[in-house]
């Protein structure tokens, strides 16, 4: 039995799919169409939003669930309508928030998500900016700039986790790739160990760095395994050597890995 | 009087950090210092998150708020010693969720973000290389391949949208710089007339333009009030003229920019 989960917002939606993202992967057992419905701020909208939860009751012989993060009264009441399980994650906690803060909330349409916002905008895009700039060691005199350096092999997964560290919280990450070159003289590049208390490594399980790989060059000896399970043994040596943090990113994803070495490196995030 | 509000996940942190910036902002009034405290996974890591807490709550003469996504409840109990307002956000929901899909939770710790684990890291990570590859119109040859090409002058935000859409949705976005040579023929460039449904516009007010284009050339013509305003003027006239629908990126965040777009062109999300 597939049944539908939809995650309503008059916003963008991100709270509401994230919350029942996670909530939903605490069961293992059901699975979900997993339908996500920003900017319903109006109650034409909501009309039409109990439309389609109504056939997809039909359809799956279920209630759907719903999770939801609207702020307006009205709206919430159409919803709430429909033949749709309700998760109403607002309402739930901000009348506690209320009487704790001794605060009334401002119930603002689409005021939901606040990080990334307008003080934080430039923050970002410089982030975003200082690890295209500084990707893949095509430059090296900015490192005394980064937040952090992630180092490892080609394709084990530097360049999403710089960007993702970049637009999550505003880090700046520069990354560098430890070539055959630096693995044979058995040390850092000159440039990096300026500033190794900025660094921290990446590794991969060879699998998976073949199958990367071959996606970008097929049939090469760079994509090879033997070549891919050298590299990777010689970089862990290295940074076991040199002392320097590393994680291996095959079963992690990029938030984890993010999170990780943000704690790991004890690094405060830019964005408010 | 400024107040402390801790995030506290097992997991990354994600789900507690969102969910608890969306609450906070409906409350405009009161000003918070926001700590994300992610992989707190054992009993010796909540006590210690315990002294923080308790430490917080002395240095700001009121209690802190906690938002947590704990799911183990050994840990919990610990967290709950601590001086802290707690909104437990797993246990509020997981016992309705249970019973409306008669169903146990596995309380698995660290489960709690599921979007871009493994199932979901090549289809991510692809997507991220093609909005590197096909970023500001470095090449044009693979926009059959693209789910959406944003269009907009140099640095009017196309690049972070792109970035933000592949890693959080798994979109595959190009984008291409409208140039004054584009300006004066008064049409598309051919590369983009094949390919016109997939066209999204990007624009931006000249004096945000302006300040973001002198942190790069500072003082240049280019970065000049009078022809940012040029520019941003023509193009909105060629979206109008071409009927290409278009965002202002001025007073939006890269999250609510990706949203409305995904909504406007009626393009679902890759990740699941």
């Amino acid at each position: 039995m597939k049944r539908t989960a939809f995650f309503i917002s008059d916003g963008t939606g991100i709270t509401a799919e994230t919350l029942g993202q996670s909530l939903l992967a605490q069961f293992d057992t059901t699975s979900f169409t997993k339908l996500t419905r920003p900017y319903i701020d109006s109650v034409e909208k909501a009309r039409a939003m109990v439309l389609q939860i109504n056939s997809a009751a039909e359809k799956d012989g279920v209630r759907p669930i719903i999770f939801d993060t609207i702020v307006n009264q009205e709206i919430r009441d159409v919803l709430a309508q429909s033949e749709g399980f309700m998760i109403d994650i607002f309402s739930t906690f901000l009348a506690p928030l209320e009487q704790e803060l001794c605060s009334h909330s401002s119930y603002s349409v689409g005021k939901s998500h606040s990080i990334g916002h307008n003080s934080n905008y430039m923050e970002r895009i410089e982030a975003v900016n200082f690890a295209l700039d500084n990707d893949d060691g095509a430059r090296t005199h900015y490192y005394d700039k980064a937040d952090l350096i992630l180092v490892g092999v080609s394709r084990c997964g530097k360049t999403p986790t710089c960007l993702y560290m970049a637009m999550q919280y505003g880090i700046r990450a520069a990354n560098y790739p430890l070539t055959e070159d630096d693995m044979e003289r058995l040390q850092l590049p000159a440039a990096l160990k300026k500033h190794k208390d900025k660094l921290f490594g990446l590794t991969i399980d060879p699998d998976r760095l073949t199958a990367i790989r071959n996606e970008r060059k097929p049939n090469s000896r760079y994509a090879s395994f033997a070549q891919c399970e050298f590299e990777v043994r010689e970089v862990e040596n290295l940074f076991r050597r040199e002392n320097i943090a590393f994680i291996n990113s095959t079963h992690f994803s990029v938030e984890e890995i993010s999170a990780k070495i943000l704690v790991e490196k004890g690094v405060e995030r830019r964005l408010k």
